[in-house]
């Protein structure tokens, strides 16, 4: 399909520099896209690459319009509007309503008729499933799992029983919600399991990554705002609430019953510790281990950038002595230190 | 269903404070139970909650109890004792013996008439699959899978060939036990696979998280003791031995052919190298590298909690000037610094 | 299946010092192989175990030879020679050509004859199935994927649609090709999603673990070069590029639009943040934060050893305040300390 310049002004609100009857067809790299093609600037970073662009028309913000050599879209949020234009340009491939070959559903499963359901998927009792609602092949949904309008579920997703999904939620291949969380008694030399009984609830418009997992709650449930949107093998354990329009980037996990804020940004490969409270519009960067309760926004690090591994590991040895070269620095500022001291504290 | 708190005494072994012939139906939180609710107590943390707790019984121990407005069941260890509680008031489902739609089962394979196998579970040639097993939708047993009794794999679990499971293993959903280990000679300028031979063998009552990993050894096995506890997401290399009873938290990843000992307690995201050999009763704190060989009980630690940017960032930079800083300090000792020197060696 | 000494040595280029008739039948370790088995000794580290071993032969190199009390095979690479035999003593058990029970393969799918599709596997539309392909039980193909001859797919992995896998690829369970990357746009309170219409290129000859994930690009594709080994549970975000031969660890992360060498080697638990370049050649040590590109070959590494938790809980301490030691010892420098400014300045 293509759109004209004109249309897609006028739908999505930017001002057009250039000819309203040309045509896009499909979008592309600022520094890829040929002729038919949309492509954005969002970063300043690569304006250097507008004045080479071949794309048909760029989506832009106003001070980046007069170096644009082509038609231009003008739009404060260039980086929106170009997703926008994107899912328009490329929509999904449409999913036929019903179930796939080889789908189970039970039989008191209540399945909207425009839901599309999977080759081989397993819907279990009690199960709602929404309008329009796209299920991929291989996923299972144990009993009574309620899946909103409009949800996607990429292939081989588990929803253990009770969990709940608002409208909106996407998946991607592999998800685990409503896995057991991990709770065990101390019992002599061993330990004994503490049931997970409560169950996971999901907001409306979030996203899940491949591979990523999501305990139960013990008791109470586990909760994930709506807005949401996690990255690819993230773990959150059981009884961990999220804020509403919190992004979590890969490999990060989140030990039990802590609460995450609104708004926060957390990076990828963070450590979060359990039992701990995190205010709205934290930013943590990648990499941090969180063992602390926040109570403060900003930003928050405790990533150490890779070194030259000869001075790395330097570093790494006189970190281990910091005691005592502290306790060098306190003898000579109290006069006390000899001038040999360095051999018998420390090197 | 539920039970007399008179029964609960005698079946558990409490002391009983309060009527016996009042009846519980269900668990709830300290905070969250109402009537007919029964709760617990076992972190003192959580004590100031107890005075307003409208539970019905609290389980705790001898020093809570006289703070318990209401009736009380006293055990020495209270969580043990609610987990016990809690199975019995919130059994699992009945799972009907046979198999689901759609399941494959070799006709070489020996399967349980108690056993449960879910749809569209394949279950390969030679498996053995114990009395009561539960096995869940799309789950995939390779060849000469042995599984004993009571084991309970959720749904989409993978169990590659000749993987043995003692009795009452539980295995989380997207668990994927025997896949190849990663081995491979330099070859050239490319790497030459190494077959990956071994099997992986896991004890009795050992619970294995959401979308865990544990490969197969490369000649011999790799070994999972009985007890043990592996949360969501750990990755376990080739031939690898985790002794019994030990726990292990998300995200914690252990490189080929390290041994840990019995009753251990690793935390979540931790890194533990290859070819070590960690002892008995070590305790390891999360988000720690383990680089070295414990052979001393006790807790190790290698994190560092994140701290506001601003700060982190002089921190760092003052981390890789260690070297230098302790340069200055030793020259302050010798008496051989400059005043201005801290402008030619460091800042 | 047997093979005489004088066979091996003939086929794979060794050097025999030993009966050329004798036969061997199956590999073991150089500690635990008994009569009829062959080990090798590619680890200088454990030339100790060669005194003792009873394998029937060894395979190891001209310098370890003279030590060696059985029949020997000579080679410079023992480690690869021995994989060549390993494979070849223990080869794969075949699979049968077509598809199992319940397989749904689209009708404009083609598949060759030689192909083996497993039990409830999933192939969607216009799919590419080349010869003697080996797909397990449980996988799931979304529409146009190509799957290059002889490749291997362990049970329950996910091709999303566009994937395009070279020859010989070889993916572990649970893996997810072509997830949605993590794209999403600020947009008022929220994020909105940005389309991710790339694909994953993967080429010949790569091995790709349980559990790991790699998002299709953005806009254009995400690529991962020939040769290249994956280990379980990494995360490859949208758009990295990773070159020939490079060799990745367990539970590293890998940020969007990274570039990634020829011949690296990033070992585990490593995390590397977007928009980097890492040059060939470049070695990577565990637990490492890769956050600054790099340009010069050569090992790297931000890795901390634990330590014992009370060292480590004083060197922590020391770290928040290492700024305010460095400025003591400059005061000293500087002769502007008092002796009690440590009072005043730090502890």
């Amino acid at each position: 399909m293509g759109l004209t310049l004109g249309e897609l002004a006028v739908r999505f609100g930017c001002e057009l520099r250039g000819d309203p009857a040309v045509l896009v067809g499909q979008i592309g790299t600022l520094s890829g896209a040929g002729p038919g093609e949309l492509a954005f600037l969002a970063n300043p970073h690569y304006r250097s690459q507008l004045a080479a662009t071949r794309a048909t028309v760029v989506v832009l913000d106003v001070a980046s319009a007069p170096l644009c050599p082509t038609a231009a879209l003008i739009h404060s949020n260039p980086y929106a509007t170009y997703a926008r234009i994107a899912s328009v340009l490329h929509p999904e491939p449409p999913a036929s309503a019903g179930a796939g070959p080889g789908a189970q559903i039970d039989a008191s499963a209540r399945v909207a008729a425009s839901a599309s359901i999977g080759a081989g998927t397993v819907i279990g009792p009690r199960c709602m499933i929404g309008e329009r609602v796209r299920i991929g092949a291989g996923c299972v949904l144990g009993a009574d799992v309620q899946v909103g309008d409009d949800c996607r579920l990429h292939a081989r997703v588990t929803l253990e029983s009770g969990t709940e999904l608002g409208a909106r939620v996407c998946l991607q291949s592999g998800a685990v919600i409503g896995s057991d969380g991990f709770g065990y008694a101390r019992d002599g030399s061993g330990w004994t399991k503490v049931p997970q009984l409560g169950r996971v609830r999901i907001g409306a418009d979030v996203e899940i990554g491949a591979n990523t997992t999501i305990d139960r709650g013990a008791i109470d449930d586990t909760v994930i705002g709506a807005g949401v949107k996690l990255d690819n093998q993230i773990q959150v354990a059981h009884n961990v609430h999220i804020g509403e329009h919190t992004v979590i980037a890969a490999c990060t996990g989140i030990s039990g019953s802590t609460r995450i804020g609104a708004r926060c940004m957390i990076a990828g490969a963070v450590g979060i510790v359990g039992h701990l409270d995190i205010c709205d519009d934290v930013v943590v960067t990648g990499f941090s281990m969180v063992s602390h309760s926040i109570s403060t926004p900003g930003v928050y690090s405790g990533g150490i950038p890779a070194a030259p591994a000869a001075l790395w590991r330097r570093v790494v040895g006189r970190l281990k002595r910091l005691d005592a070269l502290a306790g060098r620095v306190t003898r000579l500022e109290r006069g006390t230190h000899s001038p040999d001291s360095r051999i018998q504290n420390d090197e």
